[in-house]
């Protein structure tokens, strides 16, 4: 039996063709032409379920989405994604079981991501984990026993607004020290510039000087494979508060295995080294032992694959 | 059909017996005998469960136990529970239903007293929410459509070892700035002597003054109920950090219900009337008109009301 899983991203829409348990038979891409609003990204959509259905080798059992916004879970609607400008609210689960007669189930881009690496990736073998995007923003998706938990309304897992200082600086959201307010690209980069520049000496301060514009995460990660302390600092810098707010994590929902993907997390050894010997040490000693921290496997190929999981 | 329902505490074994949805059917309650040893506790819990069986109207569906100490699900075990010296590890499942000959069910404390709540006390109407105790230490059940939230290994709800600040004060368990360490019975009356002797001039001055031991968040709320600006500022302080923490776990688990128990809860309007200003502000803005703070209805009772209802 095969299933759609599509991934609905602000610049391209992943579409892939599944089998239970974790097979993936094929997968294509789509632009979103979101500029051109949301009938164009809608008309994506369709293109892509039309495609793909075409490359099913069996009736298919339904199609799953990821979408970046709110979805209300019983209204079957998504509202205000940010990346998709002018989409308002949009019944979408209406729009496309309508249109393809066929089941359709919708899920938050962050939990499909969790999702696929449960069924397809690094969670294989592990019923229950925190799977982390550390991207612009910081968010996660809660698996438990192999499924998305969803709290009341389905916001669950809003892992980035988990505080790791209550008398800390404000975050867009309206808390205090929300830990995406130190972790996200665009704080993480300001801290970076900041350090580079007031310390000088290593090997990203020219760059830092001339063109400061031009350092990113995937930058100071090479310079920390090549052993420059400064960047090696930054990313241990970056592990610690992190390890801050996952141990609030493990112990709140005692689930001691956390996938980590997202931009961020492919720098690999400088995150996962100090992050690895942080951590425990600030968990309950019930977990201490179990603690686990595993790179994703699936990369941008996890939110399609969780999608099509959907009807897993 | 009637089931009993036993709260093993540090001093008095409390035992209910009750029918469903919701009907305590009688109660009583004998001494725990924990400082003589843990084989006295045994005898103590059969007899509270012989006692119980007697009082049924009809066979019962089983016993269900609320203990303390860590609860291995999977061997039947119960370990270490911090106020029953000696105990160890003992296969406290397989003693009960090899001498009773009936289903049984433990659970952790905190659960149970959470689980309490849902079906016979606050949480009536709220399929979800957190359950937590404000006591000695700060506990929590997770109460997700009427069921224990477990996590792996049933760990889950140690709201206490959620950090409010990341670079904090060590915390008995290894963390840093647990929010336990600051609202804990006994650094929560440390900071109360210590900004009462410091500032003077209140209602508790004298007592600090002359017989600091005798100063309790009991005196402290009473206080702060008849209008001693020092008392309501102290009861401000601990809302304003519980809020902290709470934030923290509405934003994790989409969970804005929040019952609360536990003897500082009792502090009524002076710790909720803060707490229920300073929570909105700090909670993303979709939960922000969902969020209720309430107090636990069940009081001492929520814990063997919870046990009975194991086998609901």
């Amino acid at each position: 039996m095969n299933m759609l899983g599509i991934d609905v991203g602000a610049t391209t829409i992943k579409v892939s063709v599944c089998s239970a348990p974790d097979i993936l038979l094929t997968d294509f891409s789509l632009p979103t032409r979101a500029h051109e609003g949301p009938d164009a990204v809608l008309d994506q959509i369709h293109e892509g379920i039309s495609q793909g259905l075409a490359l099913c080798d069996t009736s298919p059992l339904g199609i799953g989405l990821g979408m970046p916004g709110t979805i209300d879970h019983h209204a079957g609607t998504v509202s205000w994604p940010p990346n998709l400008p002018g989409w308002g609210v949009r019944p979408l689960l209406r729009l496309l079981e309508d249109r393809w007669k066929l089941p359709v189930r919708i899920e938050n881009d962050a939990n499909c991501a969790a999702l696929g690496e449960a069924r397809f990736g690094a969670g294989r073998g592990h019923p229950s984990f925190l799977g982390v995007t550390l991207g612009t923003g910081i968010g996660a998706g809660i698996i438990v026993d192999g499924h998305i938990f969803h709290g009341t309304l389905g916001f669950a897992g809003e892992l980035g607004h988990l505080s790791i200082d209550g008398e800390g600086a404000l975050c867009k959201c309206g808390g205090q020290g929300c830990v995406e307010a130190y972790l996200g690209i665009e704080p993480f980069l300001r801290h970076a510039r900041d350090t580079i520049g007031r310390e000088g000496g290593g090997m990203l301060s020219s760059l830092v000087a001339t063109t400061p514009e031009a350092l990113t995460p995937k930058r100071i990660a090479e310079a920390a494979r090549q052993g420059d302390p400064q960047s090696i600092g930054l990313f241990a810098w970056y592990a610690r508060h992190l390890a801050m707010a996952l141990a609030s994590a493990i112990n709140l929902l005692d689930l001691p295995v956390i996938i980590l993907g997202g931009g961020i997390a492919g720098a690999g050894a400088p995150l996962f080294a100090p992050l690895q010997s942080e951590l425990p040490q600030r968990v309950l000693a019930a977990h201490r032992d179990r603690i686990r921290v595993l790179p994703a496997e699936r990369g941008n190929q996890a939110g399609m694959l969780g999608a099509a999981s959907l009807f897993f």
